[in-house]
């Protein structure tokens, strides 16, 4: 049994209003020094067998179709 | 500048309906091999000076006051 991790994040040019609202709250609760909040997803896949290139390969095809919009999402898939 | 991943996951111990339900949708999809699902936050914090341990201490706080639920939700704070 492995786990494969897939982050999901906005492409870089995608405006976030989620995190932009996050950035904006900081200095009012007394944080300063942080330049920028993006906000993204992160799915821990629990897969039956080990993550070898075709189980990768597939959770690269449930990323795309599923976990991501490829058009203005980027994602990354790691074993941990 | 650094930038400082913070993971937000329910506890393991929390339903997470959202991930259940695209565990569920994956057969449906064609895909097998697939035990579970678990849908968290990512959130990237990009910090003005260095991530060094005052900086992570206040991101810890930032972490526990607003973007995860201490109750219900464990969050990880990494450099990347």
């Amino acid at each position: 049994m492995a786990r494969v991790v897939v982050d999901v994040m906005l492409k870089p040019e995608i405006l976030d209003p989620q995190g932009q609202a996050i950035a904006r709250k900081l200095p009012q609760m007394g944080y300063d020094g942080v330049v920028a909040v993006r906000q993204g997803k992160r799915f821990e896949v629990e897969l039956e067998g080990e993550a070898d290139e075709e189980a990768l390969e597939r959770v690269g095809q449930i990323a795309e179709s599923l976990l991501a919009n490829p058009v203005i999402e980027n994602y990354e898939i790691r074993v941990i």
